[in-house]
């Protein structure tokens, strides 16, 4: 491979989306931003659609805005299923944070496996997935049964074949594992969780608006996610859930709160759910939240997934080798090698991965640490550039090699 | 009383916390806002601080923005604890939404009482504590007990303690009724039940910022309570919730999300509730919310409880008095009458409610409408002037003089 930057500004002509970076609010342009899969970047559109929902919706129309604002969980819910989860209208809503949802839709897969006594779930899933899992199980007194995993390689679906049995209620997992970005076997493992009867449920927060997430083709039958990752929604937006279309009516969650209930203005004594994914709402959504969430994905859906995933796959392969050729065996790779089974973002070992990240940042480069000894870097396809691959790239390497990172306290991260 | 508006002119020259108006973003001057108790106004700090958070801190700041956000749940909840609430720092945190932690503090407290087999409320609680109980109930085969209340004058406290026996593990209420607006006795409420071992948990969407709520001085156990109404943290802020410092070591929530977790950023095994009321939390809070609800909870502590109280008091004395004046019999006073135990919104009976809504609208005025006759009149003491009560009330007065409302279908709310 050419390690030139004028290949890599070759490979931007070429990028049949790289238009779409022009869409963002980039105001460092020195800035290498590798973590847009923790918190995504700002689109014009939504700069502009809060100022307006602050201005004129809430500030002039007040109370009155609601005849749009009640509206919104479900339009932006559409956006996402047509858009970036290929499913139908009417199974995914936005609402709550990925927890909440998580704690909702796995207490309501529970309720509909009575008599089974198993919840199955990773020991590398993002530690909130686990943490709610594991609440769930004492209140319940389940086990939680924990699939070892290869942190680096992923999910291995024999694995969680061989962890599932006729009581097993849910099998709750990520999609895309957050440390290695490894991609799990979404078919095999519904297939698997299908033939003891359990239901599964999906954590997609890496994985909306980067891979192409087969929820149908799987037949999977809830998920979660987060819209500040690569739907680009800002800090702390809210979360969206999906159910099966068929699976909505016999299914209730443990949160019985206005939003989720038939009829709700009415205000009418005794609760009785919503026919529709609206029976997994609970209380007033948040506007502003709503309004970015819905810019940030009509962004996703205009570009398309298979592009988006199509770059990702190519700027982490990029970054890959780049590191290679100039770092060597300074950082192994601790993500699959395999751009197919990989997300969006690229994972490397190093005994000084924390200083590194500390030197980046002083570099003007935001990577991510991850315990214990990883460099994690995420390469959002919507705006970074083969070109900020690999300046980013290459500030890492003047960094090894002039050593500069070790002046930076190895206090955290250190490989004990 | 004098009925001219040169008297309401002379009330607002008078008025000491008048000025906090202008701190408000007013670009309607013709509008009579009466439903600031559902959605109050923009303050004008709040849509510059948003604009900087979009623009500066996510735009700009990225992922880095998080070493100001992550304190944000806490220090907005010191703000509302001190200058709010008037409990300790620690005791209070902004988070998720008001139905969500209804269901986290009613869990965590039916938790605490093992063996006790009955929940509390009143038959006009709000509409979605009442179901996120008869939820609890029915999950953990509870009975939920309803006090029967005379929903104008609010809650007898004589029918709760009648309620009350060694079973009763929780009784969660309103502090101001959102009908009537009527002031729940908390000192003898909670008297009462503390008597017969049960927790107290108390809705406050309809009292923070505007009245002064005895937390401390009634032994409350935990509170709930919203941002966007007198707090004026716009459409879907995130909301608070309260647990009294000696209580949190013992108490567990069910959502156990990573932000609830101690050393959340370590994102090790199992869950380990934070040493604090950290323990409350789920999932990523919403920054632009928090925010909002910063600034707003700043204003409100800045013009002071007791003021914004005894404003809100006279503003609602004087709605009762002019439509008793001008409408006489055609308007019922369907809230309490001494003002010491009534909040900042006041309410009427008229079979025409719902058209009576309408008419106003059409005229530029803004109040609500509550089923199944009753025409609410929300006066937010922080910005409504008594020349817009005048107003509002002069204009309602024209619309019942010439029947206009009559013209609008009645096809909402009518009295069957």
């Amino acid at each position: 491979m050419d390690h030139t930057r004028q290949y890599a500004e070759s490979l931007d002509t070429q990028d049949l989306i790289g238009h779409f970076r022009s869409r963002f609010h980039i105001p460092d342009s020195d800035l290498v931003y590798f973590d847009g899969n923790s918190l995504g970047r700002l689109p014009i559109a939504t700069r502009e659609r809060l100022r307006d929902a602050v201005d004129r919706e809430w500030g002039h129309d007040l109370i009155r805005g609601w005849d749009t604002w009640i509206d919104l969980a479900r339009s932006v819910g559409d956006l996402l299923a047509s858009g970036v989860l290929h499913v139908s209208p009417g199974e995914v809503v936005l609402s709550d944070s990925t927890s909440v949802n998580v704690y909702k839709l796995a207490a309501a897969a529970l309720d509909a496996r009575p008599g089974r006594h198993v919840i199955v779930t990773d020991d590398d899933n993002f530690p909130t997935d686990r943490y709610l899992l594991e609440g769930l199980a004492a209140a319940r007194g389940l086990e939680l049964r924990l699939v070892a995993t290869d942190i680096d390689a992923g999910l291995d679906p024999a694995r969680v074949a061989a962890a599932l049995d006729d009581d097993v209620a849910l099998v709750c997992l990520s999609h895309v594992a957050y440390r290695s970005g490894a991609i799990a076997d979404m078919v095999a493992i519904n297939t698997a969780a299908h033939r003891v009867g359990a239901l599964t449920l999906w954590d997609l927060c890496h994985s909306a608006g980067a891979v192409r997430v087969p929820l149908r083709e799987s037949g999977a039958d809830l998920a979660v996610g987060c819209t500040y990752k690569y739907l680009n929604a800002g800090p702390g937006a809210p979360a969206f859930l999906y159910v099966r279309e068929d699976l909505q009516a016999g299914l209730r969650q443990p949160i019985w709160g206005w939003f989720g209930r038939r009829d709700q203005f009415a205000m009418a004594p005794g609760y009785d759910p919503a026919p529709s994914i609206d029976r997994f709402l609970v209380g007033t959504p948040p506007v502003l939240g709503g309004y970015a969430a819905q810019e940030g994905a009509r962004l996703v859906a205009e570009a398309g997934i298979d592009a988006l995933a199509e770059k990702g796959a190519r700027l982490t392969d990029y970054a890959i080798a780049l590191a290679s050729e100039w770092l060597g065996d300074r950082l192994a790779l601790a993500s699959p090698r395999d751009s197919a089974v990989r997300g969006s973002h690229v994972t490397f070992h190093s005994p000084e991965a924390w200083q590194l990240c500390q030197a980046l940042k002083a570099a003007n480069v935001i990577p991510d640490f991850r315990t214990p000894d990883r460099l994690r870097i995420g390469l959002a396809p919507l705006y970074t550039r083969f070109v900020d691959v690999h300046e980013g790239m290459s500030r890492l390497r003047s960094i090894v090699e002039s050593g500069s990172h070790l002046s930076f306290a190895a206090t955290l991260g250190r490989v004990t």
